[in-house]
């Protein structure tokens, strides 16, 4: 196998460093939802992680790798929702403070999430160009490190942690699934899976309406995504370069899921698991619903992850 | 202590009954919640329980109770949701059957639910006198064992199982908590926390619409509930004997909680710990939240009813 920037030896590393702060959450199982999709599902529950998302496990292993210089000045980062809160509990926690850039359309719920946590915030408007530009603005201006919310090896390293959890609990899966934005999470547990069992297959799920992962894997390079349409609002961004040349290379498939089948499976899992996840966590079991990924008999290990979501604006309410 | 018609030994008992089909339910907890309201909670999650609430438990024992000769003939009972669907799929287990009379305003989610596993149901009018006067029509017509909801031995040794198991695993709580309606479940709470853990108190919870439980203790009688209203609907009924004497015994005392605290609460839970549980479910927190049960400091186990919720119809949502 190739040599990437991340290697199993390195989520080992962030689990040791995350270990005081992150949880180790639970893995949970249906019968009916096992019934309903004739395998043995496993779900990793991220929804229960801090700050409600597996994000906590990138942002707290980057934090835990800055010297204390680096602490001092402190982090920051664009993000429109669980990584910018994700960073800033991980930053409090090290005694450092995080400034995060938000677009001004980012939901009411993340917007207070984010605040609750006592970030500095400077609200840009809803383009990449902007956001950058004001990032790069605060860097140049405040001294802090940036930490991308993805295409960043110590970020990457620290996602793997949730597939190797999940390994160390369940024996034998077949395959480990996981949702794919940007594909920080996706490649963490190609890395994980990879290395560790190597038998198993990895799967990315992305909404249809935002499958710039399935294309890019076709073309061969990496495809933007052009003004995605999805309620699944944590996979809305282009993968990096990092994130790209890994998943690449590890992992076995992207598969996509309609919006329809979303909001039906994050219903499905509410009701039957009692249970709340985040449009953006039921893309996989969305795509099993569609039967894509293959996955009748085998025993499969799906990554929750997150579960913030706007209880006062759910999909299936009118 | 006075001799109670359940003993400790009957709920070990029954917890080696159910065992084989029972989930053992996990304990979670929430670090946001504990700082809103000083204490140290452990939350034990009968919404992840089979049928998505402690009933099975109960239910299951009951059905483990019966003679193989009772087991053929099968079983009956009357209920407007979470016992009924609890006791069929106890019945199906043990390849008995059951027949349920359910009044005909019960929530669509819960005959879904009921219809769901399969049972027989007779609706009826949404009296009392009618449930009672149908069900002994089905009792004499098919010779089925009456399952009381509540106030029958066998179901209240089941209930107390799910605090042996949060006793089990947390030591030294100073206060268990869980909500009263018919009183089964807390009666078993009560049974078994005197007896195992005398130092502990048991605070029953319902919802101040329905306060019959905590006037029949002031009264020393039981008191009826007079078609109470409250989104709590599965603490509408009033106390039977065998549960009125065992909670006037060993129960330390009961509180209420106002209808905005309870929706309060649900929601409180819901958006912090992530999962879903049901708003008779979320009547202890309630109390808590208004400042009742003097716990600050303490260890405190909350027993987490149910997760039964009809996902279309929000108590927060227009």
């Amino acid at each position: 196998m190739a040599k990437l920037c991340v290697q199993l030896d390195d989520i080992h590393a962030a689990a040791g460093r995350i270990a005081k702060h992150a949880h180790r959450t639970p893995v949970l199982r249906c019968a009916s939802i096992d019934r309903i999709l004739g395998a043995e599902l496993y779900f990793k529950c991220e929804n229960f992680q801090k700050v409600g998302a597996f994000k906590f496990r990138g942002a707290c292993n980057a934090v835990a790798c800055l010297s204390k210089e680096e602490l001092k000045r402190g982090v920051a980062t664009h993000s429109s929702g669980n990584h910018a809160a994700a960073l800033e509990l991980a930053a409090k926690l090290s005694g450092s403070s995080a400034h995060i850039v938000m677009p001004s359309n980012a939901s009411a719920v993340k917007k207070a999430a984010v605040e609750g946590y006592g970030a500095k915030i400077t609200y840009c408007e809803p383009t990449l160009e902007a956001r950058e530009s004001t990032l790069a603005q605060i860097l140049e201006d405040e001294g802090r490190t940036l930490i991308h919310p993805y295409n960043d090896s110590r970020i990457i390293a620290g996602q793997g942690t949730a597939a190797l959890e999940l390994l160390e609990e369940v024996e034998d899966l077949d395959v480990l699934m996981a949702p794919v934005g940007g594909g920080g999470l996706l490649s963490g547990t190609s890395i994980a899976v990879s290395e560790a069992l190597p038998s198993a297959k990895v799967i990315g799920a992305e909404p249809l309406n935002a499958d710039d992962a399935c294309r890019s894997m076709e073309a061969g390079e990496i495809q933007p995504s052009h003004d995605p349409q999805t309620i699944a609002d944590g996979l809305l961004t282009s993968l990096g370069d990092l994130t790209f040349s890994i998943i690449r290379e590890r992992c076995s498939g992207i598969v996509t899921a309609s919006e329809e089948s979303i909001i039906e499976a994050m219903r499905l899992v509410w009701e039957r698991m009692k249970i709340i996840i985040e449009p953006s966590a039921a893309v996989p079991v969305a795509a099993l619903l569609e039967k894509r990924g293959d996955i009748p008999g085998n025993r499969v290990g799906v990554i929750i992850s997150g579960g913030n979501v706007d209880l006062d604006r759910l999909p299936w309410v009118e």
